[in-house]
């Protein structure tokens, strides 16, 4: 046993000792058992090849130790009568935190024929990686839990959100050590920067060297003692060590980890009496648990002559071939037999009393806290009436304001109207007053701790904006902070959104499968808001040019995702609204933050984005006579909008004689079938926006073949047309960039006089200048380093 | 100043100073000229309001400090006859970089229109953030770079991948302490644990604090400095601090920043002298420097009233008005002027004789290094002939075979064959042998210098395979590998591949942009391997299941990406054989690691592969008289040729009568349009495979929105039905996974009846046959946990 900061040792009574040992010797069978047993759980006969699962799935290496972190929650929990959870990081670590919410209650209480006794045990450990069962991996499935421990890399951010105005929440935090060799759990460490002990609660990092990833040992288990604490220490944290060597009794190791929790529980409390009472401001040093275990702890030592506990041979099935050989069988019958079931379980399968010693009651069992099930918790916003934000629209395109900073001045309003609430915030990666959204300063600061200096402006301890350079960071801290019932905004550059794809991937798959459970009650959406997009990084150049993160989106569970393209100012207002008013979605918001002409009053824009795709008959030049366009302008996106309105106007003057409908499109699954999402479009409304019979020239935001994609199932399908962002891009212009994509007004001019039939002949002039002007375009362009000025001076007037 | 690690101070001569002095402030101005100057380079006028763009687009307050890096850089490379390069990290640091290169003679070299005189001077100036122009990011234009300092955090880990394998290289890496708070580069500090200091050259990270990113201080900036330090030796650094204040003389931080880099280069060739003559093992503690200096240093210290030097507000254009306002025209002048630029450059515009004294020479310049560039060095690889390794195929389907662990032999064969050149590399997330590649480590070992205990496998201080659990290491490593002229493979859980979305799209962007540069030769591609695929997470459930990286690779540059989906081993032998030969390609790979079929020999799998699309005859019933069949059975990845070649089978038992084609698609690109994609196919060629009017019933591997819109365009669209992964997963059995997606043989054979005109009365007995065997599996995979017995024991005999 080493232990650099020596706790009080051996405070636990013999009788406290005890129990503690029987509940983690109770989490240890039920462990094993639901990774090999089919029948017999309670072993009640000797055990047979016919008890053993056919086949062999889940992961031992890191139950062991996570069932001794749930003892000893347990136990700190009820002692204190905290308000705790944890967040169970390491991968594969269901069978441990599966037992210990058995053994708590709260797994019968959430799946009742799951009962705590022989039956219920049967099927906690039939249903185990068992086809449409249960993962390996903590899961939504598994109660007490905001966390699957499948992907990686995303505990500590979540631990942190989850702590965020809850300020008399424990939130521990066990994290693996193959975990921690990830990128975004090595950001999260720098979240000790940003909890505000006041108005936040605590996270306890309980970081678990079992030494060992799949096959090769984990960086952080084999550096130097004195190297791992400075690195902890660079991270803010005062390490405590439990460590369990080789042969170490368990004794000693259970009153380590008991003095181990108790110390930084201490002292905890007291820098949150610190900040909370006597106001001091200096940045905390918060406690962490170094915990050392062996892999497979507790497990057969050695199997077919080679080493298995402590090694990384433990890491899933450690006897693989119980029911073929009969050697096998009986060191997992020895090994299960050395928890002495019998002394754990009454023949009913019911733990023994003294198992449940230190199991805390109803809310504040680990398995059982309302914060892991954050729909119960969660209030509606006080969102402000939108008329104190919208713009003032005379006429379409007789103004221009910036979408993003008008959606400030509601951002701010919200903030202001939950200050004593908070239980709203706003991350991203130090683009808020970047994107415009700096009116939400005058509501509140950003989240800081450190050092202030003089120059610094909207720093604040209590903030409740968070910036920090790292979109994993502010991804992990927002969905720690919705899952556990509050509400949030992710403000990021577009192109810079695709470094969160795989946390948006696996959030939406945790509310796919979160949805199909009755007990977890929705939760607010996670919703972005994606500005400084493609068209407009004009000098930024080609790294920052990326709409594709509605693409990766797109390709999850339709009844979880949407993507709204507001066009215009009012039109933010409304879906920024909408989005922060639905539940469990993920809500993807693509908005300029440059001027943008204001196309609809509120009330138009209320009743547009409630349509989600209609036509703008003030654009179009259609006989309102039932007759059908010749063509349809579609747009979706505020910067192709702008272009499609001005090839209307374009071919309104230069070829007045054609009928011409616009149709904008602000919710993107409108196009999808009517059976493929919740919002997809019937048919028969489709082709009444979209007459089948007619060519339509759509020009999108992002990368074309997505609105393809969408509508290829619709009847004008073979003449529809799509301009897009094709990876065309550079530091240039903004109007350079649409030409360069082609999606520029004179190219939609071009593009309609060759669709419609009959019009390459007799328009043939018109096409010609429209292809003159993009000519002169090109080498204005090089000449001055500028737009044509008839192309920046161009304005609407409808 | 502070300087921790006090090195020796003031060795450096009043003549250094001078000219490195010189030297820097050369740069400087360069860099301000950039941001500001259309005309009058040389401040041979007073400054008038024409000669300023019209736009001020650019960021002053990085280039200072990256600035005093290069001029240190060139003395320490030239004083020492060093092989180095540099790694510039910070984003828009561009204006300092190329000031570097313009002086060092590398930028005309490769641009000789932007001379090293007047006239370049000006063109330098222009082209900077002008349309079409560069920008101001450190890009693949910029000479001497590897990186582009767009979207932040892989500067380290690109170092570290330089310098594997090249023990005569220093790589400088400048890491700004905004990257810093990202998730990969905090993880990439743990590269020290995989760095040999005998076959890799040395990464020197150079922590730049200027305090702030966007609108916000920093993190690291704002440690208390022992708490950094604690941090940077927990990453195995000991740093060096080089700090400027307020008010500091420059020649005293010259002095220190000289001794820094003199100590640092000291230690780092003790460390490899230590570790390649004496055989010292232990993990070396590298030098680090932490480079503190004001944001926006040497530029103006107010400007309107406000503090700018040293504050957020250098980020961008300090001056922001200079055009309308004759105060900061007054200021820019005054500013320019205080570099004394007609001491720096002669009246031609050359820089003067002291400002180029530690300029080191030829390939030894920053700007012209070789390993930048990294297409001039790299060699054809030795790959081995494929008969080797090939399985053998007496019929399709007779035998099985594990596809990635006979593909594990051929990397086996390539690792041993570049045993002295050591230009290969396999790098993966702790699965190389999960992914069943683990025939590699007769060849070679896992790259490790932390401690090794005897129950450790495989690992070696030499090793060439490289794991750590992050994705992003992993793939920022190979990145730097690539482009400094080497070739490698990355295999890779296919759902977390992901995880890098954003930087293999900032790779491809890289790679296009490179290619369109003369200059620039051709380098390895970026190969994947994605295997442990989606159809087969059996224990890992839902969160494993992600077949959508290749839809994000495929909104990318054409000329650069290719996706393959072999369908068996030999194919995948074939198709990984030709991926290591290509150059500036990211080619995708997607293949099981479970036992597969054998469909080809090792000919037909060459034959088929570099067709890339093909009718299999022999699986099919068509006459072959020429007549088109009735259906058009299509797949594409491992488990839907098998789910297709087994319902061909049960069609021809079946409904003998109907002629079925079966086509396998190896090339996904092959699918798209030929002038959208260099690998597509012509319509014609195209169509004789998928006859317009026969309906195909295509079986693929990932979300089948992906073939409708890679095949939109095609005659035979209307009548292409797609099945393919729809987001509907858990723990479940292998043919489970594929019935819950509607891709089961027999659901496939149910859509072929669906779709053919005629046979839904006829063949209506055949489908509830067909509806029946799926019912029965639904019931028998919840009692018995597996698949029907005669599904897991088909076999073809085709």
């Amino acid at each position: 046993m080493t232990d650099a900061r020596p706790a009080p040792s051996g405070s636990l009574t013999e009788e406290e000792l005890t129990g503690l040992d029987a509940h983690w010797r109770a989490a240890n069978y039920l462990a094993a058992g639901q990774i090999y047993l089919m029948a017999n759980p309670l072993l009640a006969e000797p055990l047979r090849p016919e008890h053993i699962k056919p086949r062999l799935l889940g992961h031992w290496g890191t139950s062991p130790g996570l069932a001794f972190v749930y003892t000893h929650l347990n136990r700190l929990i009820k002692n204190r009568g905290l308000d705790a959870m944890c967040v169970w990081g390491p991968g594969h670590g269901g069978p441990a935190v599966l037992a210990g919410s058995w053994l708590d209650g709260s797994y019968a209480q959430r799946y009742p024929d799951v009962s705590r006794d022989e039956a219920g045990m049967a099927l906690l450990f039939r249903q185990f990686s068992f086809p449409g069962g249960v993962p390996s991996h903590v899961a939504p499935q598994t109660p007490g839990s905001i966390h699957e421990g499948g992907e990686l890399g995303y505990s500590l951010a979540h631990a942190y959100g989850a702590a965020l105005d809850n300020p008399d929440l424990l939130v521990a935090c066990v994290i693996g050590d193959g975990e921690a060799e990830t990128g975004p759990l090595a950001a999260a460490w720098h979240s000790t920067t940003f909890l505000d002990p006041v108005h936040d609660g605590a996270v306890l990092p309980i970081l678990h060297l079992n030494g060992y990833k799949i096959a090769n040992p984990t960086v952080l288990a084999r550096l130097p003692q004195q190297r791992l604490d400075a690195l902890l220490r660079g991270y803010g944290h005062e390490p405590l060590h439990v460590t369990c060597a080789d042969g170490d009794d368990p004794g000693t190791v259970h009153q380590a980890m008991a003095a181990a929790l108790d110390t930084a529980a201490d002292r905890i409390a007291e820098i949150q009496r610190a900040a909370r009472d006597d106001g001091r401001a200096e940045p905390p040093c918060w406690p962490l648990i170094v915990l050392r275990t062996p892999k497979g702890w507790t497990g057969p030592a050695e199997v077919d002559g080679l080493p298995v506990a402590g090694t990384w041979r433990s890491h899933q099935v450690p006897l693989p071939s119980v029911r073929e050989n009969p050697e096998h069988l009986r060191q997992l019958e020895s090994w299960l037999r050395s928890y002495r079931p019998e002394e754990l379980f009454d023949e009913q399968g019911r733990p023994r009393p003294p198992v449940l010693g230190a199991v805390p009651d109803g809310d504040r069992r680990l398995g059982a806290t309302p914060h892991a099930n954050g729909g119960v918790l969660v209030r509606e916003l006080p969102l402000p009436p939108l008329e104190r934000f919208a713009v003032p629209v005379d006429k379409p395109g007789g103004t221009l304001h910036e979408p993003t900073r008008v959606l400030g001045g509601l951002l701010e309003a919200l903030m202001a109207a939950t200050a004593q609430r908070r239980d709203f915030r706003v991350v991203g990666p130090d683009e808020t007053a970047s994107n415009r959204l700096q009116d939400l300063y005058q509501a509140t600061g950003k989240a800081w701790q450190a050092e202030v200096l003089p120059t610094d402006e909207h720093l604040s301890r209590h903030g409740r904006v968070m910036e920090i350079l790292s979109e994993h960071t502010c991804q992990g801290w927002l969905e720690g902070y919705l899952l556990t019932g509050r509400h949030g905004l992710f403000s990021c550059y577009e192109a810079f959104a695709h470094i969160v794809d795989s946390m948006v991937n696996q959030h939406i798959k945790w509310l796919k499968s979160a949805s199909a459970l009755p007990w977890r009650a929705p939760v607010a959406s996670l919703n972005y808001l994606l500005t400084s997009h493609v068209w407009r990084q004009d000098h930024n150049g080609f790294s920052h040019q990326d709409p594709g993160f509605v693409d990766n989106v797109l390709n999850k569970s339709p009844r979880t995702v949407r993507v709204y393209l507001p066009p215009d100012t009012n039109s933010l207002l409304v879906v920024a609204d909408h989005v922060l008013r639905t539940r469990d979605r993920v809500n993807v918001v693509v908005a300029g933050k440059q001027p943008c002409f204001d196309w609809l009053t509120l009330d138009q824009a209320r009743a547009h984005c409630a349509r989600g795709a209609g036509i703008w008959e003030w654009a179009g030049t259609e006989t309102g006579h039932g007759e059908q366009p010749d063509v349809v302008l579609a747009c979706a996106g505020d910067v192709p909008t702008q272009e499609v309105l001005a090839a209307a106007k374009l071919l309104r003057g230069q070829l007045p004689e054609l009928a011409v409908r616009v149709v904008n499109v602000v919710d993107m699954t409108r196009l999808m079938p009517e059976r493929e999402h919740p919002h997809g479009m019937p048919d028969a409304e489709f082709d009444a926006l979209f007459p089948p019979e007619r060519p339509v020239i759509f020009a999108y935001h992002g990368y074309p073949w997505l609105i393809h994609r969408l509508a290829y199932r619709r009847a004008v399908h073979p003449r529809l047309h799509v301009r897009g962002y094709k990876e065309e891009g550079t530091t240039t212009t903004p109007f350079d960039m649409v030409v360069r994509n082609d999606l520029d007004r004179y190219r939609l001019v071009m593009d309609v006089i060759d669709r419609v039939p009959g019009l390459a002949v007799s328009a043939a002039g018109v096409r010609q200048a429209m292809a003159d002007v993009r000519t002169r375009h090109h080498r204005w362009i090089r000449e001055h380093g500028a737009d044509l000025p008839e192309v920046a001076d161009w304005s609407w007037s409808g």
